[in-house]
């Protein structure tokens, strides 16, 4: 049998990455109502906003009033998005009930991040430099490094795993001329390129050079291989997952260009139980959690287990 | 890198999972255009219909004028379903059209054949030794063996590996009985209980027991590990995968309890041609079929690819 990791961590990017892209508009206290059922599955880090642009990111325009909403429960760590200074300075006002952890963001494909950013990978470094020096003044620990595209991009094809080492490699060198101690890199698979093969081969070039550094996978499901990558980041090793309930942000079924959100999270912890890799999320809460998602949205969601139910209650019904 | 073979075999299986499950009525003419864009796609068998009773089965009711009225392509084994020997005599009227190939078809819960079939698994096996005997009547070739429930019941719960050896070893002897040289074992994760891990498990095991024997995986897709599965099979090793275009064969946006049809071709198509296993199948023409079908069905269906799009047409734009 595989050596899978014992224990995984789930962070749950559902709220975040849903309410951005679902056009609504979905009352405020709906996705509070979301936030506080997240609450109570075990999860324990939950992504609840985006403190964006409202116009044009109108789904978040009531970030504040959702980050002063919610119920926080104790032993669940609350956090937010923000794309530039102004974002974080609004997250900043919310310290008291958000977890503001700073992450130094790089990009393995030139073209995806002038399209998506309009700068140049040049560009970004300084970008994340004066970021660097924010969160410094502001007393935010910067202890992970992202890399967006690692394996693959619409604008740029193939990203070769040298890539995915030099990006890493130049996130690290921007942590070091300000003496920070970077513990995690996240891996995101931006626009859903890769396979489990390629997952292994990244993660494994990556685990090599670096293995004192802890590994994200943030996975989407457009192709239908999210959960199937998923599985080679735990024969990897990989324990710490990027996931958002019942497949939230995006929609296959609304024509958003077939474009899907992150791998489900309750596929994904399904999985991960039924396999004896201990995630700390009560499975039935969560399965509630992702229909009230499909409530709170108005129309089906991709999630698969929230459908087919899970094993544990047809076993109660033999035994 | 995992070891994963060269190339495998599709058996698609849409038509039939798909026609006998939906609530229709389908025009005979809609179906037979399916199979015909199937037969274009590079699959090399293509299971058309299934002979069953039409009053329990309405969807099939027409099999023999999908069969008489569908267009063989030369190189394409078209194949169809009979559960009894009625079944198998309406099959017979078509062998000029048909591949007929006999099974002995066995299952790993007793509960399950009991409720299924109406008989427990010791008279099965008296069912199978009839079949055998009508089989060679009609000089009708027996090389494989079928394992339904082989990972899991709804009614038996989990199944052991050690059950699932002795099912294997009763269907050998039974061959046995009769002089046949079986060289295929088919195993069906029939409800949806698999995992990547125990597909790895039982496979293992039967190969390590059989190492003659070549497997043949039958997943569903019910609690959307269907593609991780396949990969694990993958690692195994496993080079044939019965699987149904578009994820035909259960809807689970249609409330028929939740239950999904098998692993969509397609996106398992996709997979390995991305990961370097050659399928033989034409994506792109495979696409076009899997969007047939949902215009056939007059509804979405689950498979994901087709709503995501392969990576070639986005290569071909960044070269």
């Amino acid at each position: 049998m595989s050596d899978l990791p014992k224990t995984i961590e789930i962070n749950e990017e559902g709220p975040r990455e849903g309410f951005q892209i679902e056009p609504g508009p979905i009352p405020t206290a709906r996705k509070i109502a979301l936030v506080d059922a997240l609450s109570e599955t075990g999860l324990k880090q939950i992504q609840i906003t985006s403190f964006v642009n409202p116009k044009r990111v109108p789904g978040c325009a009531d970030a504040e009033e959702v980050v002063a909403g919610f119920h926080p429960r104790e032993g669940v760590r609350y956090t937010a998005l923000w794309l530039n200074e102004k974002g974080l300075e609004r997250a900043l006002a919310h310290r008291d009930r958000l977890t503001i952890q700073g992450s130094i963001s790089m990009c393995a494909s030139e073209p995806f991040i002038q399209r998506n950013q309009n700068r140049s990978l040049a560009e970004n470094e300084r970008v994340q430099h004066n970021q660097i020096a924010i969160y410094r003044e502001n007393g935010i620990p910067v202890d992970r490094i992202s890399v967006m595209a690692a394996f693959g991009c619409n604008f740029a094809g193939d990203i070769s795993v040298d890539q995915v080492l030099r990006t890493v490699q130049s996130g690290l060198d921007i942590a070091a001329e300000h003496g920070l101690r970077i513990d995690r890199v996240s891996l995101a698979d931006t626009m859903a390129w890769a396979t489990p093969e390629s997952i292994k081969r990244v993660v494994g070039a990556v685990r090599e050079r670096w293995p004192e550094l802890r590994i994200t996978l943030h996975l989407h499901d457009t192709r239908g291989l999210g959960i199937a990558n998923a599985y080679a980041g735990l024969e990897m090793g990989v324990d710490s997952y990027d996931a958002a309930v019942a497949g939230l942000g995006g929609c296959p079924f609304a024509g958003h260009k077939g474009a899907a959100g992150n791998v489900c999270t309750e596929d994904l912890a399904f999985m991960c139980e039924e396999m004896g890799v201990s995630t700390g999320i009560d499975l039935d809460r969560l399965i509630e959690a992702a229909r009230l998602a499909e409530e709170v949205v108005g129309h089906p969601l991709p999630g698969t287990v929230m459908k087919g139910g899970t094993l544990s209650r047809l076993r109660a019904r033999v035994n």
